[in-house]
C-alpha cells in the first residue's frame, strides 16, 4: 500500500530541481515570459508532442537530438518558434549554446506562429536566471499566454517501508486545446527511480484519458509539448503508486487548462457509455466537447438536449433515438425515445446548467464501450481573445 | 451547345409548379411558417438527407414509403419533429391525411429538436393553402429559421432547336452548415424530361462539390433534406446542360447559406490544391472551414496566416511547412519555408480581410489534389443566436 499526499513546490518538490521564471521583455511590462527547469543530476526524458504536420522548431530540435539524456529545458512564452524552418531549429542551437555547463540542453516555446524567434533577447535574458532558485510558481508564471491563471501541482508519495518519492509539474493552456494535444506546455519532474522506457509508456498512457480527453476548442497546436523530467535522485518508486500519482497531476492540469479555457465559464465532464466499443465512445466524447451548438448553449445555460442528441447522430459511431439516454448530473432529460421533458424538468436542468461544473451523461445502450472527457462552453470572451489576439 | 439564363419565379418558374407560405402562428405575430410545394401532374422526387443517425421523423417517413411518386411536399419551420421516434412518424401520417387529394404527399420540418409538431395547428394551417398560388418567395420565407434572407433562384436551359426546360429552388440555412450536409432545406423543381436514376445521380455528385462544400459550424443536424421533384412537363433535356444549371443553382444557394450563416460578416473561399488526392484536399478544405482560430481570425480581419498553417498541420494529411503555400486572394503570404511576412505585406493583407467575401487558397506542394470549400467567419452574433437560440 501507499499513500498520495498533494504537497508544494510544484516542479521543484522533486528533489534536485531547480525553476525559475524571468521578465526578458517579450511580454508588456516587464512580465515573467522566460523560464528554466534544472536538475543537478542528468534525467531520463519522457515526452509527448503535437500531431500537427508542422510542429514547432523547438520539437523538430529535440526529434533531431534522437535518444539523450538532458538536466535542463529553456521555455519562452510569446513566440512559438513554429513555421521558421531549418532557421527556427539553429537559433535554437545559438541560444543553447548560451546556456553554461548544461547537459543537453532542450527548449519549448508558445506563443505567435510564424515570426523568427527574439535570439538576442534571449540569449542577454539567460543571463538573468539564477540556477540555484527553486520558484515553480515564477516559471508557471513565464510559460502563461492567454491563461488566467498559472498552473502547478505536486504529489509526495509514500510507500509502505516509510520511503517515498515526488512528482511535480506545471503547465499552461489555454486556447487550442483538443483531444489530439493542443497548444499546451507540461513540463514534469519526479525523483522517482524509474527507466526511462517505463516512464515513457505510463506517460503516453495517461495522456489518453487526460490531456487528450480534454477540449477548448477543437484546435490542435504547433507546439504542444508535455516532457517529463526523472533524475531517479530518491532512490525508490511503486509503478502503480507512480501512474496513480501522474494520472492525477495530468487530469487535474487537463482540467484545469479547460476551466482556463479562454473565455471559459463552465467545466463540462461528458460521461459517454453504452458505445459499440471505448474507440465510439471517444469520438463521440469528442464530438460533443467540440461541437460549437452544445458550447454555445453551455454558455447560454440552455438544458437544450436536443443539440447533445443530434451531436451524438452526426458523431457518425452506432447510434439511434430508442437506445439513448441524457442526463444532465442525476437528472434524465431524455431516456430510450421517451419525450417527458416538460417545463419542471426544464427548469431543474436550468439549475443544473448554472452551475460551474457538471456532468453531462449519455448513454448509447448499445454495448459496453466509455469514455469521459472535459470540455468548456464558448462565449463571447473566446470570440474576443482570438478575434484580437495578435493586436 | 445550350444557354442557360437566369429567370424569376423560384421553384414555381419550372411548367406545373405551384407554392405558396403561410403563417399558422408556429412563429410569432403572424410571420409565415409553413409552405406547401405542389405539381398539377405527378413527380420523381430524388434526394439527399442528413447523415445525421438521428435523422428526423419526416426523412424516416420518407423513407418507409419506399419508391413513391408525389405531387406535394409540406413544410415547417420552428419544430424539427425530431427525437420524436415513432409517435413523430404517425404525427406526420395523420397530418398529411389532411391534405386533400394529393399523391404520396410528403413532409419536412425545421427547427426545435425533442418536441412533439403542433398537429393541430398544421391541420388547421392546411386549410389555408390556395393551390392555385405561384408565390416561391412566400414558401422561401416561411422555411426561414434563424435566416436573415431568403434564397431563392431559378434558371431556363435554352437548347439548340429553340426548345427549353427549368430548373427552380428554395432553400434555408443558417447555422448547423457543414460538409456532411446540414440543417439545410432545399427544394428544388423541374420540368426537365430526365428519369428518376439520372436526377438521383446528378443530385449526388452535385452535392458534393455544393452544399457538403459549404461549412457555418461544423455541426450536422437531424433534418439537412435536398428534394428535386421532377414533373418532366416540357418534354425535353439536355443532360449536360441540366447537370450545369443544377450545380449554378445549388452552389449559389451554398454559398447564400454560408454568407447568411449565423453572425456571419464574410463569405470565404477555401481553395486547396497540391494534395495528395483530392481526398485529403478535401479533408485540408472542411478542417480550415470549420476551425474556430481560423474563424474567429476572419472576424477580427486578423491576416494571422500561421493559425492557417497550423489547422492544415492539424488536419491529419500530408503535409510539410517546406512545401506549403499560402496566399489570400492575389497575394502570396508564406511560401515552401520562406518568412517575408512583414508590415507592408501585413497591411495588404489585411485590406484582403476587410473585404466580404475573397478567397484563401492553401498549395500543399504535395501532388495535384485539390477542392474548394466555402466558410465564414464567426463572431459575437453567433454566440448570441446560440446561446439564446430556444428563449
Amino acid at each position: 500500500m501507499y499513500k498520495i499526499n498533494k504537497i508544494d513546490g510544484g516542479v521543484c518538490a522533486s528533489d534536485g530541481f531547480f525553476a525559475d521564471g524571468v521578465g526578458i521583455g517579450l511580454k508588456p511590462d516587464g512580465a515573467k515570459d522566460m523560464a528554466f527547469i534544472y536538475s543537478d543530476t542528468e534525467c531520463d526524458i519522457a515526452s509527448v508532442f503535437t500531431t500537427n504536420k508542422m510542429f514547432a522548431a523547438p520539437i523538430r530540435h529535440f526529434r533531431e537530438k534522437g535518444d539523450f539524456k538532458t538536466n535542463f529545458v529553456l521555455i519562452n512564452s510569446k513566440n512559438a518558434n513554429a513555421m521558421t524552418g531549418k532557421a527556427g531549429v539553429s537559433d535554437i542551437d545559438e541560444i543553447l549554446s548560451n546556456v553554461p555547463n548544461m547537459i543537453n540542453p532542450v527548449m519549448s516555446s508558445t506563443g505567435v506562429i510564424g515570426v523568427r524567434i527574439p535570439k538576442e533577447k534571449i540569449i542577454d535574458g539567460i543571463k538573468l536566471f539564477d540556477f540555484t532558485k527553486r520558484d515553480s510558481s515564477s516559471a508557471s508564471q513565464a510559460i502563461m499566454t492567454t491563461d488566467t491563471f498559472a498552473k502547478e501541482i505536486a504529489f509526495n508519495v509514500e510507500l509502505e517501508d516509510g520511503s517515498s518519492f515526488n512528482i511535480g509539474a506545471i503547465a499552461k493552456g489555454a486556447g487550442m486545446i483538443n483531444p489530439a494535444m493542443a497548444t499546451m506546455l507540461c513540463f514534469i519532474t519526479t525523483d522517482a527511480k524509474i527507466s526511462k522506457d517505463e516512464i515513457q509508456q505510463i506517460l503516453d498512457e495517461v495522456t489518453v484519458t487526460t490531456f487528450n480527453a480534454a477540449s477548448v476548442d477543437g484546435d490542435t497546436s504547433t507546439n504542444d509539448t508535455v516532457m517529463l523530467l526523472s533524475n531517479s535522485k530518491s532512490g525508490v518508486v511503486d509503478k502503480d503508486a507512480f501512474k496513480e500519482a501522474l494520472h492525477k497531476i495530468m487530469l487535474f492540469l487537463a482540467k484545469e487548462m479547460v476551466r482556463d479555457g479562454e473565455g471559459a465559464t463552465k467545466l463540462v465532464t461528458y460521461n459517454v457509455t453504452g458505445a459499440k466499443d471505448d474507440k465510439e465512445a471517444q469520438k463521440v466524447a469528442k464530438a460533443l466537447s467540440d461541437s460549437l451548438l452544445v458550447k454555445t448553449a453551455l454558455f447560454g445555460e440552455d438544458p437544450n438536449w436536443g443539440r447533445i442528441a443530434s451531436t451524438v447522430g452526426a458523431s457518425g459511431v452506432q447510434a439511434d433515438e430508442e437506445s439513448l439516454t441524457i442526463s444532465f448530473d442525476e437528472l434524465t432529460v431524455y431516456k430510450k425515445g421517451e419525450l417527458f421533458f416538460d417545463a419542471e424538468m426544464e427548469s431543474k436542468a436550468s439549475e443544473v446548467m448554472k452551475k460551474d461544473q457538471f456532468t453531462i451523461s449519455c448513454d448509447l445502450g448499445i454495448a459496453d464501450g466509455k469514455f469521459t472527457a472535459y470540455g468548456c462552453d464558448l462565449g463571447y470572451e473566446y470570440v474576443k481573445i482570438n478575434a484580437d489576439y495578435r493586436t
